[in-house]
Formats: C-alpha cells, structure tokens, sequence
C-alpha cells in the first residue's frame, strides 16, 4: 500500500519529518488503518531523552508529521477523492500539543495511531496516541491547516 | 558564561536536545538574560519544512529542552542556590504546547526566550517564544516536572 507521503509532491518532500527526499530526516510513512491512520517507527540508538528512553522532541516530531499527513488524507476522503488527483491537500501545523504520559522505551518500533476528531473548513483536528509494546506513552492534539498558496511569502 | 546544561551531570547529559554527550543531537546552550533564559540555535540546512522554511518538529524540539532548562534554573534561583549544588534539580516534560505563528525562515540564527510563568510544587510552566530576525514564529508553553527519582522504573 502506497504511504500518504509517497502522494507529496517534489515541493513538499523536503519535510525534515516526513519527506522523502529528506536523506538527513526520519521519512515517516502512514497509511490508513480502518479508520485510523498508522506510522510505525523506530527511532535511533542517539534519540535518547536520558538513557534507555525516547527523546521528547522526537516523539513530538513524529505527531507532528503523522498528524498533518492524517489531515491531508482525512481531507481526501471527506471529498470522496483519490489521493492522486488535483488539486492537492497540503497541511501546515497550527498547533501542537503533546501530553507526556509516561516514559516511552527506547529499542522497540513505535506505534503513532491517528483519529480525525473534526473537519472544518480549511482546518482538520488530529488526536494522535503513541504507543510501545502497546502501551500508550504519549497523546497528541495538532491543529492542522491547509497551507496557504503564499505560504511564506505573506 | 557556564550554560544551564553545563551544570548536568552525565546521567542526563546524552539528551538529543541538550546533551551535551550527545554526538548527534542539538546540544543546544542556555543561559540567563535578566529575567530571562535565552537560547541562540542555528538550524541545519537539512531541518526543512518546506525549502526555506525550518521544521516544526525542530522548533518544539527546540522549544522542549529551552524548557526544561529554564525550569531547572528557576528552581534554583528561586530557591537561591547555585547550579552546581546538591541535590540537582532536574526537569522532564509533562506537557507542550507550540503554537505555529508564522513561517520560520531557515539560514538566520533563532533565538529562543523563556519566562518562567509559575512554580509550583515540583512543576514549572515556562512560556518559550521563537524569534528569527527578531520576529516572533512560534510561541510554547511546557509544563516542566521534576524528573522523579525511579523515572522509567515504574
């Protein structure tokens, strides 16, 4: 099965996060899993919070990424539309929010599940759990937002 | 001027963010401006958004160690002892909020200020805001905790 990511156009593959042709970055992959969206990662040995646990801002990276690409895909379906047709849902991050809730293990493949909470108008809200062993280790809340024709040229 | 991260001792000194035992990581430098806490980062030509842009991930990131630093120096302001005194304070994340002001543009030297806006008990919320060129991009708020003493223990 294709990966969101892979429908990004060259101008947006660039994402530190999530583009794929980021050779420096972590080229996250989600799809569609029913009605959740799925990333499976598994960071690097150097992606330590204090050792044997992962670092906070990665964890925060990968809600980030899933959850703009889970906007995108979620904004494709509400219109009935193939993630390979014109024009394309592109989404910036408006806000994030990641609650900690426990140490997350450092070694073992990270689950990121995302649930579209609303829709409306240009904006899409994301509720993205991580999970280790299946143990949820953080919850995160983005705000994603169509990005602007102009984005950053305003 | 010594760094706040200059005081860890090297249990939370391989931090992706603010270790400074960390080869791969930020190994970013806070110090005091007045009431203040100040980080100066320059980002990596790789930490892209979109060209030109830098990552979301990179800013919370970025954002989440200023943080936690600001958390520990305060406590010890607060209580009127220096860094290098027993016990340690040290600080995990509880919760991050990053709000996306505006693009962040890539190849400038970012500045990141902190208040501390409360301490509580064993918390600390500090309100991050990101400047590039003197204009603020992003603003954050973290709810430090102090690390407990079996943190990834229990």
């Amino acid at each position: 099965m294709k990966a969101f990511q892979d429908y990004y156009g060259e101008s947006v593959s660039h994402c530190y996060g999530c583009g794929s042709l980021n050779q420096h970055g972590h080229r996250i992959k989600t799809t569609w899993d029913g009605d959740e969206t799925l990333t499976r990662f598994n960071p690097e040995p150097f992606h330590t919070a204090v050792p044997g646990f992962v670092y906070g801002g990665l964890i925060a990276s990968l809600i980030d990424c899933h959850s703009t690409g889970t906007a995108a895909a979620a904004m494709y379906r509400a219109e009935g539309r193939a993630m390979d047709t014109l024009p394309a849902f592109r989404f910036v991050t408006g806000s994030l929010n990641v609650s900690y809730l426990k140490p997350t293990p450092l070694g073992v493949e990270l689950e990121l599940r995302g649930k579209v909470q609303e829709i409306k108008g240009r904006k899409v809200v994301v509720e993205t759990t991580v999970l280790a062993n299946g143990v949820a280790t953080a919850l995160g809340t983005v705000v994603a937002v169509q990005m602007p024709e102009d984005f950053g040229t305003a």
